[in-house]
């Protein structure tokens, strides 16, 4: 369900890390094999960061295959840091406001995965939301929900502990309502500088996960690829599947993991929920 | 804000209530002289009942005067009982899922108007919404959550009542949160037979609305019209703004009022809200 | 590239032949195995026959799978004479008048296909349709440009020569043009009460094109499918690809043929384009 | 019909320009007291110039004041030079293909106004479109059509002639058609670097066009205002209608005249068709 992509590095047009690239994100709404779901043609989002106070985000309903404003402003859009994501939504509502990336501030969230039988947990799960957030939720989303309660729970302080309360409440709750594998996905968020990446599911099966090598072991691996000659050291790639031709560019991530990668920061940390 | 219409009586195509007449319906979603926004373009949906089980809905963003395929669904579906709506949205997010009419079963509602402060209020009247009906909202509409309130207080049962105890919970939650009038709105609601229509706001300065007059008086002031001929006793339609060219043809609704139409029914009653 | 489903017979609900079936038509537009392209989510559309004077159609450019006006609109509207498609759009505009059917007047028409480089002979082809037709082109689709050519050659007194000339005709100036197989496709047309279909390619490797044996016999196949038992003996599918879970229900329509179904009539004959 | 704004000078956010100022153009949209039509909810296009060989185009049919993607966009991109029109179709189709402003290479081109009868000269105008250029014709709007015979009669070559070459083809073609009035409107087009801007109509009373004053003459008139101080002097702006609350600021170009600005060119000239 859904593919995302984050970026943080140096600049570049949106289009080459989402258009560009052989077996490119955009060529993943369309077919993605490695996907639970093999075409996420149920609304896309692009979220990215320039010398604006707060994030721009472009989402639609339309297919991202299809969109030629998705590709005019991918050609024009120059940024070090954004996120993008292409959506199979199965059953919920298609619309803007349930597209990702969500925005709150600074802050893009967004996932690939579910909250199990959102239906019954859903209004426990919203209770739990800060009062003075309940008014900011747009859309009926599982993930904004989920977005709404790591922002209650500090993810404006410590991204990984609130998401691990976050999740951690969604598999209390779960389990309340019966519900064997509460929380299954893959999530990112940042605050425009670093990003945290999360791999996690109840089940101990979650969706895919991959970043990038580091830039110098790029460049050694494929010294003729002019494309990696201009990219800074910091540049790291975050994606459900990989894109482009670089066999061997990529690192999984491992099951029940989080990792940041930007603002000078690097690491690859193992990820538990913690409960309420 | 928006401009609605709910017709009972002789099945018509729905283009002879919505296209055909002069100052139509659908010329009301361009230009609507009389209503507090004059254009009505941020999206619109009809509901209609056939021998099937459940109302139809069709609803989109497209400013109706543009959407040719309500002009080809109207002229192509045939119905005795029907509603339909064009929105202004001031503010809040042009959805699908925010398009009046909302459905519930055999029941559709709409509105002309809002809940004050919606955001300020929106959690405690969500929360009195009965948990096994919270599931069921689909956009963030503030109608949407003034009709989920009155089916938890028994608008199934008794519409009248229920509608005058929710709009009494908005007005005390809305004076709970410092909301002056926390009530504005022209409603609409039906369960396939008989439409209650609602004319109240906590200002005493509510949207306009109109009732056509019987059929045996508009026939004996427009002996002429043919239209008037072929459609029966029981036919009445409620209105934000009167459509056609019939001067004379429409009754105001008085400020704090109810009716009931079709069904075999017909009342006019003055409306109070019911304080929880 | 596209799917299409024409169906005459006993009316039925448009969901009956579209939505409720195993691997039903909506599926396909997500999934269809058999197609030269597996995902057909670039727009759709439905056309339908009833008492008004011409057929009503509903386009759009959402992915079937998503659309609930189509799901809403399929569940009330009840027809003996339909078409239905969903596209893929290998680089043509997705917009709502490049949706088949196109229809004019009493005539529906749509394809699964293309006119090969469509670019280099547009113009050639659409200054040879009719002066008094060319101002309702609507779009750009090659499809809409063959119908209004085969409108020109006399679709509404012989279709089946018509066709065969405008097929013939893009033959011809594809030629002209260095084009080496001007045509690929199955098209189908009807005037409410007949229906054409035909399979054919320049190349000889049409796209797929079956057609539901007659009722006798598949009662006789499938004597317990209550299903069967309601529809008239004159019912008659014509699909790209088999929808339901009846193996052995369908007959391939052989290359280089046209078939007539509806209306009384019943014929399978051997096609092929007359050159201008 | 329909609202345009082009600018050039000082790069800005597109905001700045298109939202920010009082009765700003996105409010135009909504409502345009000075306008043929006063709601222009039927499309929006913007058209921007930055480092990219060509000029980058977003276009859509949502109605301007309610498209969320428009004011992200607006929010964050930034450019010293580009167009923005809002449309009302009065009765042709409302596609993405027939907005405003239309592209080819670095030119881009709109429009207020209309090609009198243009289902009767459609044909004539297009056949006389180099057929080189017609494959690219995308939509079905007499505006595009209008562009591509300037661009055939050497627009990229000598813009007022190739304008007024054109226009002397629509009149010659209309009035052998019996078109009283053949050609109605304003007209903008730009290489990225100048504006020219046209106001023309065949009756003689055209749709309304404006132009800012210079800056110097601007900052004596409202020495006090900040955003004057900022812009550089080769800051202009020419709009069907001002925005912005200053009085004075705007100077009515003439009937029947063209304009240049930008690129350090300067002019207000008369103009005339010139006849086939």
């Amino acid at each position: 369900m859904c593919r995302w992509l984050a970026y943080t590095g140096s600049p570049v047009l949106l289009e080459q890390a989402l258009i560009s690239p052989a077996h490119s994100f955009i060529e993943q709404s369309l077919h993605s094999p490695m996907g639970a779901e093999t075409t996420n043609g149920d609304g896309f989002g692009v979220g990215w960061y320039d010398k604006a106070p707060e994030p721009g985000i472009f989402r639609s309903i339309e297919p991202a295959w299809n969109d030629s404003n998705l590709r005019e402003v991918s050609a024009h859009i120059e940024s070090g840091h954004f996120f993008a994501h292409v959506r199979a939504a199965i059953g919920s509502a298609v619309q803007q406001t349930n597209c990702h990336p969500f925005r709150h501030g600074r802050w893009l969230f967004m996932q690939n995965g579910f909250l199990a039988d959102f239906a019954q947990v859903k209004r426990d799960l919203t209770m739990a939301i800060d009062p003075s957030l309940y008014p900011l939720i747009a859309g009926q989303a599982d993930t904004e929900t989920l977005f709404y309660l790591a922002l209650t729970l500090g993810l404006e302080d410590d991204p990984p502990q609130a998401v691990a309360k976050a999740i951690g409440l969604v598999e209390h709750v779960g389990r309340d309502h019966g519900v064997e594998f509460p929380f299954q996905g893959t999530i990112a968020t940042t605050d425009g500088e670093r990003i945290w990446a999360f791999r996690y599911s109840s089940e101990g099966k979650s969706r895919s996960l991959f970043f990038s090598k580091d830039l110098p072991t790029l460049r050694s691996m494929y010294p003729q690829r002019e494309v990696l000659q201009a990219l800074g050291e910091d540049t790291r790639l975050i994606v459900s599947e990989p894109i482009g031709d670089l066999p061997g560019a990529w690192t999984e991530m491992p099951e029940s993991s989080w990792a940041v990668a930007g603002g000078g920061e690097d690491a690859l940390v193992s990820f538990k929920p913690v409960a309420p």
